[in-house]
């Protein structure tokens, strides 16, 4: 069984396309938001009630919104709708890069951080493209074959992957990276309303702060290359334990 | 300058006490939410437009709120209220443990996440009591003493601190912590509507999965110490990237 949830909503584009590459390999049960929660990271809605509400069922496939969060559609999928654990948990396939620190802001990568905590083998795709129509067709072979791989091997306790495609004619082939180090700018465009007041849109501008490392994901998607970065649970800043050892607290 | 965020709301006890404790070391900015944010981790606000609001402003401080996330007012805070890059940024006093995988999911940690992926030393406070009127005095010598440490030698780029104190009379001392490994469990209490249709809240039990390990954050407070969790921007899980070296893709 597979669990599949997304950031852009259950009626997305990249959400059907990601059903039709890996159905094959059992039954689907997606659980998504009823609308886009991009930049929803790992949230959860603790104030709110959740609803769930099913909205397609076909041969294999059953599809719910939920009016909340990435994350919680992977609660809510996990306890009131798989029947069973499922083998695995998908997240995607996003319309827009969440390569590098976007890992942090990205609601494709809460779910699959969530699946993860939950010990299931977990795994984003995400096409570096916005649009709303973007083409995922290049993506079929490299979502179905990773997708087959950690069905068949899973995955080690408190590993998951992140797995980023370039907007290309042809794959350059698939790296194993490590996640650039990159800083957002010029997020914040000011606005007069016409009350009288001002307010705020966030956009943003990404720096790649290491644009020569072959070895990083940012790297590897501007050179026509499929980035998966293997992401950790475990945030502990381990070279840093020794350092503050010394640190004295009165 | 220190820039002071919360997830609790820019009225939250945690937060007064907080500046409290640390406006003798400088000028203070607070850009807290407008209400409470618990559980929005590193979400932030793609979709709605943003407004801030001058809440109080007296000698050395200035308190501003904003209708968005904890991510959202770091954000608005750099861009639109600092005059200068602050010299760090701390996120709390939060009401509740971040320990453990709770990190995930903090508003707080979004905080200090959000300042130091912006190159500034950043660092968390948390609370283990959810009350709305938790009891922080205890607190005060150590938040104020981690501060100074920060604010006379900085952090690694890359590297910011999760501090979380037990409820105790008296404190065991301070540790140097991994992330304890831990689970959420029983999350979602299903519940019928009057109307006559099923909701969900979503709630949980934590399950520390590693209770005998006394290098993990969770070992420190349930055994009355400050457990001090140097967190990393960089997640690539590198153990994993050599056994992935061998996977095909076709």
């Amino acid at each position: 069984m597979l669990l599949i949830s997304n950031d852009d909503g259950y009626h997305a584009k990249g959400l059907k396309l990601l059903i039709s590459m890996v159905r094959h390999l059992g039954e689907i049960i997606v659980v998504a938001p009823e609308s886009a929660r991009s930049g929803f990271s790992g949230a959860f809605s603790s104030t709110i009630p959740l609803r769930l509400k099913l909205r397609r069922q076909e041969e294999g496939v059953s599809i719910y919104s939920c009016n909340g969060t990435p994350v919680d559609c992977v609660k809510l999928a996990l306890s009131e709708i798989c029947p069973r654990r499922p083998d695995i948990v998908i997240g995607g396939i996003n319309h827009g890069d969440n390569a590098s620190v976007n890992t942090h802001y990205s609601g494709t990568m809460g779910v699959t951080i969530e699946g993860c905590m939950k010990h299931i083998p977990s795994v984003a795709f995400s096409l570096c493209d916005h649009d709303d129509n973007a083409d995922f067709s290049l993506m079929k072979n490299i979502v179905t074959n990773i997708t087959e791989k950690i069905l068949k091997e899973g995955l080690p306790n408190g590993v998951c992957l992140n797995v980023n495609f370039p907007v290309v004619n042809q794959y350059n082939g698939v790296k194993i990276c490590r996640m650039a180090k990159g800083t957002w700018g010029k997020e914040v465009v000011r606005m007069h309303h016409p009350r009288n007041y001002e307010y705020y849109w966030l956009i943003g501008e990404y720096i790649n702060d290491e644009p020569s490392s072959e070895d990083t994901d940012s790297w590897a998607l501007i050179h026509g290359y499929v980035a998966i970065t293997p992401t950790t649970i475990d945030v502990t800043a381990y070279e840093m334990i020794d350092k503050m050892k010394s640190w004295t607290f009165e």
